[in-house]
């Protein structure tokens, strides 16, 4: 399901690793959850899938078949898991090895850097088109690299290519899907290489206005309970179910 | 003067018509702030002009002709077509035929998408090389999709090419003149084929900051007086009028 | 050390002039900060070095020979020349001639415009490598030109090429090493063609938030000392000593 590697020295690898797809389940976001804060005495953490393949996101179809109990738990862990990422204490480089739409980019856009597999692959908030929208924190997240992109991308629920993603910030870097895992690595090493007061120091400074978007300690718990609630209430609207059901009868 | 046609399914389309360069003058953008508001029914709008041609901006040569009065009145307008645009409740696209200078790109910037025509072609917020000076609303609304590129376009008037304003972020796409109605129809169709409740709430969240610069609605008719004294006063200053007829003699 | 040229029809070009790499010390700093003030009554500004080379950033070599008092001096000049260029009343142009990492780049990042050399160049706000980092005014000043870009930019130290450097907006045009000195001087002279009130007048508007990042001017002061004792500290921590020394003996 997650496949944990460390390498040398102190990089730690969170490689998804839930057939056939990535797709995030409750058990995979909490092992998410549990793997990023796990790796918090590492010198820096990357996350990574098979070259050609991140994450497809949520898992839609396991969803489906969730009551309203399941669907909130699956939203808290969403939740908890981009906490962690905006959260830690170490940097965070994700290696995009394939598609990363919905809950892909929710978890990318917490992370210190992004290199993304160049090719026919896809990623963006597409949440939209299938009756969901953004909160506060993944809209505050996404605008936070988009900038003057934002407002359409996220307007029209936008799935866009790797060199598009690049030009609007979303990623940082493209290379070969093959070699997605091997550079994430290396720019985590740089990372590892650098001064480490002032690269934490200055880390600190610049992902200020990221943390401040999930207010402080105390309003936590209450932010992620809106956050499941909320995702719980539009999930469960009739035009998102039929939406969401359309989806798996045209696969 | 202004060709209003509806597509299937629900998009208006407001095709400037007034030859040779639809010039926007008061009856003009009287008639677009009307046209705006009457299609808060429908699904989406589409602004656009003919194949290689958009707006030459303010009809300057007209304004020459007017009294501080007349001047005033235009600008109330121009103040008046960017609140309607900035507050559609529907989404508005802009299909950019061709040259978009000032006026043309005071509007685009409070639209939902802009596609612009490639080729030899200019866009942008000129208004200093004549006297002029954008006022707060325009300077957030330009900034709010250009971001940093915004201070030197802004301070030197630039007017830029197709290629240009896609990697500053003032236009969002960019197609051949004879194909962007086309495809700005396409991108509204797209946007309506969304499902409705989701979207409208995402373009609401990521279009806060854009209505906060007009202010509330108890300010409004202020900043209107405040936006139309000003562009007079700019107007009727020695060396703006000066610079304003050489550029008509010169042509 | 600093060559004062004055091209019709008023612009002043300070070209550095510091052989061998125009490594920044107090008296060049000083120097700068003298001739950016002096030049206030001139129509624009320009500053160069030369073709291939701008600046290699701070004097490292003759810092590590200074005692904590010297080193803070630099820093003092090095926080009056951003302010200087910040607060300057006539647009700043910068042909980033060559080489331009951390101490040029902060600079540079102050100016109005940006026009840089393409080719085998770096620029980049890179003190992280060596255990300095960027406070608060540098921070702001690098994200207000690149914004989403910034914060990977910044913890990775990360020194970028031309191409790059366009692209996340920290310059606004390449060129040709040999012309950038010209093509700056042309940008000052389309800027000083422009109508002076309504050109300073939006030039206020767009960079009142750089002003505003130094704060108001009961806190310069203070802010100043602030900048110099942080830097100052940074730089005689043992691990920065060791780092900056082995630079040198890497060479």
């Amino acid at each position: 399901m997650l496949d944990v590697i460390d390498h040398p020295p102190g990089i730690r690898e969170l490689r998804l690793a839930r057939p056939p797809v990535n797709a995030l389940n409750a058990e995979l976001l909490r092992a998410l959850v549990g793997a990023v804060k796990a790796a918090a005495g590492q010198g820096a953490m990357v996350m990574t899938g098979q070259p050609g393949l991140f994450s497809a996101g949520l898992d839609v179809r396991g969803m489906l078949a969730l009551d309203r109990d399941g669907v909130s738990e699956v939203f808290v862990e969403l939740w908890r898991v981009q906490h962690a990422i905006a959260h830690s204490p170490v940097p965070v480089v994700f290696g995009i090895t394939g598609h990363c739409p919905a809950g892909g980019t929710v978890m990318a856009i917490h992370a210190d850097y992004r290199v993304m597999a160049q090719g026919d692959f896809r990623l963006g908030l597409n949440e939209v088109q299938v009756g969901l929208f953004p909160g506060g924190v993944i809209h505050g997240a996404f605008r936070r690299l988009t900038g003057g992109h934002s407002p359409q991308l996220l307007t029209r629920g936008a799935l866009i290519d790797p060199a598009t993603a690049l030009r609007v910030g979303l990623v940082d870097e493209l290379c070969d899907a093959a070699h997605v895992a091997t550079r994430a690595l290396e720019v985590a090493r740089e990372l590892c290489a650098l001064p480490r007061d002032a690269m934490l120091r200055t880390r600190s400074l610049v992902r200020k206005d990221l943390m401040e978007m999930f207010g402080n300690p105390g309003h936590a718990l209450m932010k992620e309970r809106e956050f499941a609630t909320m995702g719980a209430e539009a999930w469960f609207a009739p035009a998102t179910q039929e939406l969401l059901r359309r989806m798996f009868e045209k696969r």
